[in-house]
């Protein structure tokens, strides 16, 4: 009965390009490899007594409401904290009705494209961008197009030039600390891109997976403050306290939010309600305030430790970002010089990275960029690694072909 | 900057019904209210000190690791666990790798339209059919087509020409229990279909949350036994351990697992690790089928004395399905009287279910019928409120005209 057709796919699925990052996480997995690859928070971080603490209380207060099935738009006490502490942190007031919990943010991008992407439209990224958005937005075939994000921000000319002309069904961008760049818009692009005369109908999809670890500070306004009508504004617990309870929210005007969860519903009914509870039972009885200082401290350590030691290793032709947050450092290698091929050697002395060109829908980039994580690896591991990547780049360099090319 | 036109939704947004049910239980938390509309499970077959108990063990044990992102297809020893239980179960070896963790099994209903659906494909349904299926599958804009279940299962004539004619790109069908009638397919009508002449890129969809929860016995083979190359069968924790943790899983040809594990991790990376690892700790150190049989007394018990009380207190003329399982009775009012009518009457007496006509796609059946949830209420509702029940179709049926015609 079967045959070879079978099984016949949707021309959807086709789209969805494989990750990259998947395939090398399973080489990563290796005791011996130094990983700079990931997008993995640190897990000392991740406050596990606390959280245990936390569901022995909930399981013992209330356990057969929280082992329940619960409504599409999540725990209410939680999504009013959300709102709360999101008021202050936007300035302006976010309600609980407009906060609609997900499955990690990563589900956001899912329901942003769902409720907004016709095949055809255009989707606007930025160049690089985040390859879980890619995927997520691919499976409603839309048109992407990259913009350039120079420095602090998207090129304006450029940005609204392609606001203009394309007319996107969404723009999506992470403002603060991007992955994979870790790049931060300033003040000037944010209010210029804000103030841009863009279709009626694009929806502005703010991705703030890493606004809560800052180094320096937090005071530029996010773009759902400037824009607070037109943002789907996605934020998440997974780099704050723990990724593996795929706790995630979006914040956005309110007729939004109310079709988001017809199709939240229709996607998985809602998200975990016990999860829900123990995340809101940890804020609860702690400061979170004081729990993001020790990882924005943690995290600006690691950061500095990166920097510092490509400095002592990498030939001075190795440009890269230096990151006012988050989890990442771009590095771009001397033109000619291809990140696949650094890696390819890389991975035969156990330290591994991410491909510059695999954040871009197409996959080019002039094939000289890099991706680094610092939030996951030790310091000795920092070190190391970066060392054996600054020898490898200087002996490519020096000509030495690279063995697969 | 806004206008009139905004947002601007997708196509297929448009397309998924709002759930009437979701606002029928929006009246339902009314504590007076006795409420046989809802789906859910009785809470106090949650286990709830025992998944205290894992919570506690998992954190302590292996915190860090469970609260880390964790691979899209799941935690390897609960794949395993059920691909092991499974096989027992369905007669034919299921291997952890084709095993998929899910948000629940919604969310297989989800990845399924995803995969399987172009716009424009015949989506073959029950009639009347599980409404979160209606509403997952409408976002992927199929056409949809309702066949008849009679007793045994779908009528063989109508079924092998819609499968013939049709040539859906999907067969959704709950051989088991099914929500919304509590109809099970017998053992010829299982044979007969699985041995139908259909489309050879049909893939079969077999949705099975309530297969655990039998009165009688389980002999009966599921559909991915008798079709395992071109099924996907989809099964739950939701029904038997916890709704509000949701988790299900698909098992499937490894092609079709394969692509499946692609759409959701675009969709959300991974299901929640945590829970996973919970409800794995959970089934190692607690008699399974223990738990199985207790709450497979307990709801038959329930339907027994829904049952008995609709042959005390319905009128001899309404009609209705004997269920072998699950948590659900059909009934069929004579022609005439409308469901939807006596529910605005139940409900003015605080009794409230769902109309049958919400279980088809256009909402049309005759308005006859209707389903009545016995896992959740307590014994003393279901007797009062079949009764009440039952004085309103009598004096409808004696011909007084209800208060909004």
């Amino acid at each position: 009965m079967t045959n070879a057709q079978f099984p016949h796919f949707s021309d959807r699925i086709k789209n969805i390009p494989e990750s990259f990052i998947r395939e090398i996480l399973k080489v990563s997995s290796r005791p011996e490899m130094i990983s700079f690859a990931g997008g993995l928070p640190n897990p000392n971080f991740f406050p596990v007594e606390k959280l245990a603490s936390a569901a022995e209380k909930v399981l013992s207060k209330d356990g057969k409401a929280a082992l329940q099935y619960w409504i599409t738009e999540g725990y209410l006490p939680l999504r009013d904290y959300i709102a709360q502490w999101q008021s202050r942190r936007m300035g302006y007031r976010i309600e609980a009705e407009e906060v609609l919990m997900l499955n990690g943010s990563q589900q956001g991008l899912d329901l942003v494209g769902k409720l907004f992407l016709n095949p055809g439209n255009t989707a606007l990224l930025e160049g690089p961008s985040y390859l879980g958005a890619i995927q997520a937005f691919a499976a409603y075939q839309p048109i992407f197009h990259h913009i350039e994000i120079k420095g602090g921000g998207p090129d304006i000319k450029s940005f609204n030039e392609a606001m203009k002309k394309l007319g996107p069904a969404i723009f999506y961008c992470i403002p603060n600390f991007q992955n994979p760049t870790g790049n931060t818009y300033d003040r000037f692009h944010r209010e210029q891109i804000a103030s841009t005369d863009c279709s009626p109908n694009t929806i502005w999809v703010e991705d703030n997976p890493y606004g809560e670890i800052y180094f320096e500070d937090n005071s530029l306004p996010n773009l759902c403050s400037l824009l607070p009508e037109r943002t789907v504004h996605l934020g998440s617990f997974s780099k704050i306290i723990s990724p593996g309870m795929r706790l995630g929210w979006a914040v956005g005007p309110r007729e939004v939010m109310r079709r988001m969860a017809i199709a939240k519903q229709a996607s998985d009914l809602h998200s975990n309600n016990l999860a829900q509870r123990i995340v809101y039972q940890f804020l609860v009885d702690n400061s979170l305030d004081q729990h993001l200082n020790s990882i924005r401290s943690f995290y600006k350590e690691q950061a500095s430790l990166m920097i510092r030691s490509m400095q002592d290793h990498f030939p001075e032709e190795v440009s890269w970002i230096t990151p006012k947050g988050g989890m990442f450092i771009w590095a771009t290698l001397p033109e000619g010089l291809k990140a696949s091929a650094l890696l390819v050697k890389a991975t035969q002395q156990n330290v591994i990275f991410v491909p510059g060109d695999h954040f871009y829908v197409g996959g080019c980039d002039g094939g000289n960029s890099l991706r680094m994580n610092f939030s996951n690896p030790s310091q000795g591991e920092i070190v190391k690694g970066v060392k054996i990547m600054g020898e490898l780049i200087h002996s490519m360099m020096q000509g030495e072909s690279p063995p697969d090319a």
